[in-house]
């Protein structure tokens, strides 16, 4: 019988959102950051998206309960600054052996609410449940959030021709910053109101998935300098894009648009690079490979 | 140090909540069946809700996938029934093991699915992930939804002198019943439209648990009638009031609406009876013991 390690996480997903029927009300399904349905104000949209962190997968157990819980909201906030909105209302799942300690979990949420308090959002609600002994925690972050309907940036509407830009610096999140990162929401509402973006989304699984996918669901190829790419200190050019759990923006952009907003952020963010990092084309290869997959043996 | 065991569920959430700030638009926050926030269309509020399945606690990894699937959507359901209002989009978080058979997850998708449709509801978006070799299979379920604003109902509505009522037949849901049930949408949308509703919650942890939390967060307490206890075929009085997942509505409601609800009530529902177990009292102690607490040893 063939098991999810034998298919890869993309393939899974793909099955799955298949056998998913479609009722009144949803705008954008399955496959972008957020799902995108009827909601929100006047001229709004709703956003809704679910995450979750696994012991053993996302945190060591060791680390920081504090910063396991800004991680758990400032990950699924993340998805929210992918598509130009803004979160709202959250949601929490925790599952727990009962052998975890009470100061574990105090600090786990004081984390996670310091993250929401950060970005002008709440946890509204939760669960507990416990888990069998031995077993791993789990963290799962479910939010609400909205963008204004004309604003809205999906993954899938990049163009030949586009250039490519990323925020920050790639690589080496692992040595502290997965654990600390900030979601990009101020810049990614920055940009929606001062840039015609035609895609973007957050990396999560390393430059070379994740540009592969943005590429793919626009209908496009892509061209990628390697030598552009932004790395943290100490960083190979292959541990920048391959490392993953970096939480910065990719964005595809028209290319007469590029000149402009590179001036713009600068004034804007002086301490946050953004860089081109490359194009979006008609049809194209790379050699990118590697990044993180979930299900691979 | 303390663990999460030696203070049981209700403690855990309660010092957990203490921790949450509250941001603007939140009506109800955590400690009802759902949130209740501003949203939804004229005259409605939006609830948001999210929920769990833990392989080894809520279902046997050799229990039918698909039956998994349909109860991991029907609990949240349940949430949504119990506020009176209704279920829209629901979010998916999958944390298998990368042994899990392929043919296993698409069988759970197809029962959550049909469970979600039958109830006019959709699965909008999910975020799968792996958990460690040996970890257990966990499901959460988020879902959002609307209600009247002026027919939201709360636990914490209940007055001395309240009637109460519970749905169905209690006890045994061990013996299948807590995979197929029937999440109680349309008899509870039907009860907040024609009878004026005190409290109300559906029954998760067994009556024997979830009727003082219903008195206590309405400051009341509660006198049961054990005897008048409805009970699925074969069931103790104590089963019935400790085995628990009967997903039943249990309700408060004046005590001179009782008589007109029973007659309505069963030319509406002629096949789930609907009995008046007890009622709540300025203050009231019981004999009540057991049900389900997730974190006691």
């Amino acid at each position: 019988m063939p098991d999810l390690s034998s298919f890869g996480e993309e393939a899974v997903v793909a099955r799955l959102t298949t056998l998913l029927e479609a009722g009144p009300g949803i705008l954008i399904g399955p496959g972008d950051d957020c799902a995108v349905v009827e909601g929100g104000g006047r001229g709004e949209v709703e956003l809704l998206k679910t995450d979750c962190l696994v012991g053993g997968v996302h945190f060591l157990e060791e680390a920081a309960p504090g910063k396991v819980g800004w991680k758990a909201i400032a990950r699924t906030l993340s998805d929210f600054a992918a598509m130009g909105g803004w979160p709202r209302h959250l949601l929490v799942t925790l599952a727990l052996p009962g052998s975890c300690e009470m100061r574990w979990v105090e600090q786990l949420y004081r984390g996670m609410n310091k993250c929401a308090r950060a970005f002008d959002c709440s946890i509204v609600g939760g669960e507990t449940s416990s888990v069998p002994a031995g077993a791993p925690s789990m963290i799962s972050v479910a939010g609400t959030g909205t963008a204004k309907r004309s604003q809205v940036v999906l993954r899938s509407g990049g163009r030949p021709g586009d250039v490519l830009f990323v925020t920050g610096r790639l690589g080496g999140s692992l040595r502290g910053r997965h654990l600390t990162f900030t979601p990009r929401l101020v810049e990614a509402n920055w940009l929606v109101r001062n840039c015609p973006l035609h895609a973007m989304m957050d990396l999560s699984d390393g430059l070379a998935r994740d540009l592969p996918r943005l590429a793919s669901t626009s209908g496009c190829g892509f061209l990628l300098e390697k030598d552009s790419v932004p790395r943290s200190r100490g960083i190979t050019v292959e541990e920048a894009l391959c490392d993953g759990e970096d939480y910065e923006l990719l964005l595809a952009v028209p290319a007469r648009s590029a000149k402009r907003l590179e001036s713009a952020w600068r004034k804007q963010f002086p301490r946050l690079p953004l860089s081109l990092i490359g194009s979006l084309t008609a049809e194209g290869e790379s050699d990118l490979s590697g990044g993180w997959d979930h299900f691979a043996g």
